[in-house]
């Protein structure tokens, strides 16, 4: 594995909305970010569980598809040249103020200070409850497919009803795969036309699709999985005999690695002084509803509020010789900053 | 003069747009609010002083005209049938919690809650330091034109350079009195069409203009003005016989009426809670610039964040039985208000 170092001034944990605006206080004072998510894509839940919904009550728009508004505070940052670090989780930080290092699969990013806009942790998929089900994870059992050529071959079982589901059942089927859907319901959610190919598959002998039914039992050697049991609505179990299972039951936010920084914590959320959003760490900050202090609402206002204040208290951090002085824009602009 | 009494749930005082995303917030609770403001026009400072200048930080806006926002947030308060009771600065505050009295001019507000989004204060009119002004305000002296044909027939001295000087100097000439303008300075900032008018009216001997040149004393009996002494760069004194002086020396913000509710005050700001932005007087919250707590920051985006904590504080204080519940506008949207 070929690990990549980066260095920057901020490093933001969470690409949300938060976490973007948050790339646009620092700026005004000077200071480069990095945003790192686990997700794939920038805007956080907005962007990845309802793009198209709208939302009413973003101070100043009457209404705005939660897809737009992340693509506005996009715009609103781009001056100040933020850095999307995508798709991986940040699991250590190591280090100390003026000078952490975060590692997020692999890159690792040098940075003075950090701001955690993680919203609700991260998200991470949903897993059946089975027993035995780490000891197959990411060796039989896995919630994506990174390179879909290692299915080819394979007897693979699909779990869930979703787009990733039959996406993947027609993807996997097509390329050789020996495919399995398993949903709990009779109907699929996903995409009218992807089912239709499904079930054209299906007629085909080169996927079969079981519902009713659940995930009821895995069984193997080793990391090695050799057979998915599966059950009806009765409890009546058909053995598949399969080397891999892809489950695809949405994502749940979770506190995630962030549990493991010695932060002082309430339930999933990190405690902050809300005077200057500092943690119980020195040099790492927290904003929007992933921080916790009396009165706080977990609104996206709130965490543009919030990151403000996060922004001088960098400075005091990063230069604490210099006066923090507010900017107002109407008066001065805003100075982009150069590469 | 007739007094008009109205009842609202939440009383506003100050149009702003911390004031008017408060209606918003409150509304989304079911309750609805009347905003007052001295101003004439909802929209505070950014549609007085600057309507046409652009805001970079307002979140999701990379860039927004000052009257474009302000038009933006009153859409958005407009489901919640805000009531506006412009042109007259609040004076006193009566009553206790679920029973306030507010006057503002010819109207009486009667509230359950009072929120103060006043922002930098009352703007108030530039005076000139003359040390017998009060003596002749309101009979002789005025800082703004109610009701013009009460000048024809008057020596009116209209000191000030900007627009408003210009054009009340035209209109005033042109319906009979006899207008003497004095301007420090020898260039009028006023619109050059309307400058080159008063000049025009100047040859006709219709204007007298008076450039560079200060006010420097009054004269008269009571409160009736009969003359007014101007002085020119060197001290040397012109003495005019004026009944009338019309200053235009722009708006200034000062606390105003606030200053008597014997609320906590700092300079120029009101103390509150930053947890539920409750002011030391129960039922009286304050959200915006106009409030101080430990890392408040004078920002727009800061005040609209404060005004969901008020919402909250409201109906903790109006229906205490019922749960604050957040609501998520992605999932169940906005309830209008009927009236």
């Amino acid at each position: 594995m070929t690990t990549h170092t980066h260095h920057t001034d901020i490093a933001i944990i969470g690409a949300g909305p938060v976490g973007l605006f948050t790339v646009f206080e620092m700026g005004m004072l000077g200071y480069k970010c990095a945003l790192l998510d686990s997700l794939p894509e920038a805007g956080g839940q907005l962007q990845a569980l309802y793009p198209e919904k709208p939302i009413y009550d973003i101070p100043g728009f009457p209404s705005v598809l939660a897809g737009d508004i992340v693509k506005h505070l996009m715009a609103q940052a781009e001056p100040f040249l933020p850095q999307y670090l995508l798709g991986d989780a940040v699991t250590t930080i190591t280090g100390e103020p003026n000078n952490f290092t975060l590692t997020a699969g692999e890159n690792n990013l040098n940075a003075k200070v950090i701001v955690i806009a993680a919203g609700a942790g991260v998200f991470a998929p949903r897993k059946p409850p089975l027993p035995n089900l780490a000891q197959f994870e990411n060796t039989s059992v896995f919630y994506a497919v990174r390179n879909k050529q290692q299915y080819a071959g394979h007897t693979v079982v699909i779990a869930g009803g979703g787009d990733s589901a039959a996406d993947w059942a027609v993807e996997l089927a097509t390329l050789g795969a020996t495919v399995h859907v398993v949903h709990r319901r009779a109907d699929f959610r996903a995409a009218e036309a992807t089912v239709q190919q499904m079930h054209q598959l299906a007629t085909e002998g080169r996927i079969i699709i079981h519902t009713p039914h659940q995930l009821h039992a895995l069984h193997g050697e080793g990391s090695q999985l050799s057979q998915v049991d599966i059950a009806d609505l009765y409890g009546n179990i058909t053995t598949i005999p399969a080397t891999r299972l892809l489950c695809f039951f949405g994502l749940s936010p979770a506190l995630g690695p962030i549990a493991n920084w010695n932060l002082s914590t309430t339930t999933k959320k990190v405690v902050v002084n809300p005077a200057t959003m500092e943690t119980t760490q020195t040099g790492i900050l927290a904003v929007g509803d992933i921080t916790d202090y009396p009165g706080k609402l977990d609104l996206i206002l709130t965490g543009f509020a919030e990151s403000a204040i996060a922004a001088k208290t960098a400075q005091g951090l990063i230069n604490p010789e210099k006066k923090f002085k507010l900017v107002y824009t109407t008066s001065s602009g805003i100075k982009p900053l150069s590469s």
